[in-house]
């Protein structure tokens, strides 16, 4: 379908033209987006974070984001599962050893393997059991984002006899025990799978588990929660552009000057224009902040094992930064659009309200106020985030 | 069902309690609320504002707007339908002769009528064809709200004959010629039918035309689009305080503090005290807007015909700024809902995104910019809101 | 000066008017106001708050707020220590015995005094030293309001004997040991005179001491806070008001409109009118809930003794929402009311940016971010403010 | 006094912790900072921005502005004429022909000219008279920033002969005829010196007239208001990091937890932080905004004669869109300082309140209001800006 010549940004485009065909649809019917999944297989695109000397496109992080983004702007499910994808490849580069991840990232290349999320560390129902070279996990684990239809698994367990450390492992999806419930019925992000799984006793060998460095063991590994969160703020700003750019269509195309408006033209309309100047300045800005932070990441990436704690730290603020902003104004922006298409943009066949029902699902993953008082104790304390999970 | 004791706002609250029960799932469903306006009719609320000399309640319309906000808290379509029965019957009477309004009353308040809404004067597709001692309408018409299942209808239509001027009518919506069409497929308020209407050769007889003082004649009548616009503003202080209530509810039993939290319960967290304090700041400010704008209509509805247009005017202003802060307050309440009760109250089960999507819908009617351009014209000219069908 | 059938807002507003012609040039030199403080001793306003049967006015303090709202459109200054007067007034009666307040409230009202205060809970550094059947004040006391050219004081200490108690003491302002400095130089609120005091061995006798109920000792004695806070509302809500009609003055009679406008008249020009809308629709609900809180206020103050904390509790929170609104509202409006006079309205002699420096220091007073946390509480858990200096 | 190899930006914060220890006795005392403009010819900064063959520090736009930004820290008086200056001389490289501005430069370089404006377009009471090859300037102007004490003026003339062209020519500010008045008292930005100006037949020889391209005649000299708006958004910015910093140290040496705090400090306070966590993110995003609009406006420089207008439309879309971010933002920001600062940072001698007075005062040299239109058109109709004195 696409040329040898095509970059990875153009096939991006040419299969996010497809996916906004059907986009409000599937958005009603949730699920998973089985046809849409294969699509990006075929494209080629889940190597696109993978070095090209494991078969991959050899992306930065700024091109994997542009992509990210470029998916959101018209199907912000698809966008998201896309990204994990990529984050649950960086999770294994960075708590793994080479004998594990180089591996994964030839078979994931090769065979367009789709890998899910089952990690979520606050959900502490997975326990861990230990059987001399080999340990079992079981409970429950919520907010498994791509789990469904995928190859491979990044899953957590907590390990009572260490203490309540969580241990992280990289499993395939189909191996004994593993149940992925299809119950995430949610207001927004409606295809992303983030349903719930079961874990009966599955083995998990020690060549599974991430312990050589291990979760957020150095600052080079604690750049996986900021891939994470970057990845959010780009999700945010995408569906952003999305509800910006069909509103203007809208207000091109369809909408009507009120009668009460000294212009013949809603495009000219006083206030309409004040509404579509207020869109540009808070999405420019948006714009520079994550890239800006995709910037820095991509300079502390390339340190590899060499990346210092202060580095990893200004990496994080700014991309910490880049998330409130794109949470923020992005909520603004969605809810506003109807103020320049007017109320026959609420027909459910346009599928506007689908932009504030994915970025406000999608922005709750961790708390805006927390975020701004991190922000703060760095802004006035000039204290750095600490590495968790979510910062 | 109903003790002769109970109150109109009692009964509501009875009626509120019930339909609260399915919301959530008739907001996915979408459609004509049978059931639901079986059980308003037979509460005998149909006739809350009809006096009590024609056989109703005898409610002002403080009283009326407060059951209309009592339902808009758990189901703002309901509300809409109900009020807008309340605002047909008060263009009977403001456009109509007595010898009209005073019967269709008795019979509303006897038969339990329903009136529908197929008036909208930004739609001028529907045109009045003259044969001698009546007329017949003939075109199509958007946004009829609560004409499904209506026994009566307010339709209007252009009478080129007379230059383009707007006539109203009111016709039972069994007459030949009337398809009430299911094509209401919207992100919000969904349970409203605001679908389209064809008028095909509808026959509309002289008795049925508002003619007597007519539509927008005297300052009186010209109260008839400041009912309608205070209605909305009900509707969205409504659709807030529901959102105010799920949300504290969601975070006292729900929440959990988020782990970075100073705070031991949700309750405590101070970034979700905020929250609710900013919450309850703009809900007291909108509340007291809205009953100092009803009251000013109740004493102006007083004065009948003796309505003078400077009276009309402030009146218009009060509900004017009534309407700009339910809308403007409410959408931020339904949007930041979310920040206190995190991620998990995204699941579709919950309904907590209806709020917004119920309040984005109604305040799309006509636009916020034009109202806070009529109120600038009086704060800053002290010129009076001209009146019109949206003023 | 006045016609004995002058109201007080009457005489309030021509004061009012006398004020405003030197409150720019006063605003630039600070210091006392003593001809506009003898001017208000000359009007009799001092006995406002004082009930008729000890010779004042005997206004509710819904009529003493609109005074003190009345004198804040144009002198700020002038109306927060003309407010305070009347708070210290209402301090002796609420913290002390009828034998004490009476013969002060007919003094005051016979000899038009003027009360200041030296109270400043937060300002420990003024302890008691016991003599027997008298005490001795000995420290200093920051942000005493209205000391200056005052004849009584309402002063606080320290009792460490008696575990950090607070004593509060009404004493005359020229008693041996008081020093009033003339060291309020701040951004805003320039004539309050809200400088320090220095207490030398101050003797202070058993009989000015409010002991009897004393401080915030009953719901009733806990008005006292109340009180002040609603003060500051309204000191707020005048600032925005007089920022309102002095921008409103200045856009109609000096402003031109912007060569890009449709307008040929800054009045007609879309945007000014937006801007007059929103500063309306912020002024309107400011009103109502200061007018709301003042009149629930009223009714529990003439409950007396019979207060109940739960009334009390509620009055605490009309008035903590009156308050973060007029704050908030007033500071928006005060910032932006430039962008629809333009550039020339920065002239020193226009004055209008005294607006913005008053409402910023004086709606520092005690931190908005708690007044939210504790409306928060009652909001989201029900829990009424404890009562404090400052709730 | 520095040594050679200190950067301008070196020398600009050696002058600007000089001109911070005065700066708010100065903002008392309004009037023309002699001293530091004198500091400022000593430094060769007035030579920053000519190129390295006319004797000057040959610093690209991005260096220019980041210069401002330093003093407009701590002094944004004199931030603002020095980048006035600045722009002066871009003036007569963009309008006058190398035979003019080449010897101008040179001059300026080698005996630390200072240049003022007076060239306000939207102020058209001085006219041109025609006496063969000279002309004569006569009439007044008003907002002359810098024109006091400098050594050049750019000045205009309305030319009614050619149809009210506007004439601009740069002449030694003590040429006969020109009175330069003391009357700029305003509320901020207090020594700039922008008052006004009285031409009495002042004689304006040929080579004095930038009529070689002229004002606004290609892309190229159409930058010219560009670097206005880009300077006024350095000042805004500027100011507001200022407010922050002020802020920031005072919180952390002065401000105390308030008593309902859970810190025990206010540098721990969560709504100190969440405040401080906002203000961080508006000034990165401003700064993005405005670095990437300096680098714009460098690379259009750098086009000299070859800039084509699709070019410079965008420069102008960027530096708009930064000027509105960074006036929004820093007003926003130096209002709610004193929410952290708290009360006792009113005092006068903390000077805080200038922040707000300058950037207020600032910001209003052309209405947000169509600076938000104009970027609305780009964003809704992708008209690019009609170059301007304003765009």
């Amino acid at each position: 379908m696409h040329t040898p010549r095509s970059t990875p940004l153009q096939i991006a485009r040419d299969l996010a033209e497809t996916f906004s065909r059907s986009v409000v649809e599937r958005d009603r019917k949730g699920g998973t987006p089985k046809a849409e999944r294969d699509a990006l297989r075929a494209s080629g695109l889940l190597a696109l974070s993978i070095p090209r000397e494991f078969g991959g496109l050899n992306a930065t992080w700024s091109q994997t984001f542009d992509v990210v983004r470029e998916f959101a702007r018209v199907d912000s499910s698809i966008a998201h599962v896309f990204g994990f994808h990529h984050l649950m490849l960086a999770t294994v580069r960075l708590f793994g050893a080479p004998s594990q991840w180089q591996p994964w990232y030839e078979l994931t290349a090769r065979k367009n393997w789709f890998w899910g999320n089952a990690l979520n560390p606050l959900d502490t129902r997975t326990i861990v059991k230990h059987h001399g070279s080999w340990r079992e996990f079981s409970g429950k684990k919520s907010f498994c984002s791509g789990a469904s239809d995928s190859q491979m698994l990044i899953a957590s367990a907590v390990d009572e006899a260490a203490g309540g450390k969580l241990l992280i492992a990289a499993i395939p999806s189909g191996r004994t025990g593993i149940t992925l419930h299809d119950d995430w019925h949610n207001m927004g992000q409606r295809q992303t799978d983030s349903g719930s799984a079961t874990f009966e006793r599955v083995r998990v060998e020690e060549g599974d588990l991430l312990l050589d460095p291990g979760p957020l063991s150095t600052p080079f590994a604690c750049l996986r929660p900021l891939i994470a969160q970057l990845h959010f703020a780009n999700i945010c700003l995408g569906i952003a552009e999305g509800a910006f750019e069909e509103a203007r269509q809208y207000t091109l195309n369809e909408t009507r000057p009120w009668f009460k408006s000294t212009a013949l033209d809603s495009r000219d309309d006083p206030y309409v224009l004040g509404h579509f100047g207020d869109f540009w300045v808070r999405l420019q800005g948006a714009r520079l902040l994550l890239d800006n932070a995709a910037g820095e990441l991509d300079r502390a990436w390339a340190k590899g094992a060499a990346l210092g704690a202060d580095q990893r730290g200004r990496v994080a603020v700014a991309i910490a930064t880049a998330k409130v902003a794109a949470s923020r104004d992005g909520l603004e922006l969605c809810s506003k659009v109807f103020e320049v298409t007017g109320a026959r943009a609420t027909q459910a066949s346009v599928g506007l309200d689908r932009h504030w029902r994915n970025l406000r699902t999608q922005s709750l993953h961790d708390p805006l106020d927390y975020k701004l008082h991190e922000l703060g104790d760095w802004a006035l304390n000039q204290r750095l985030p600490i590495p968790t999970f979510y910062s």
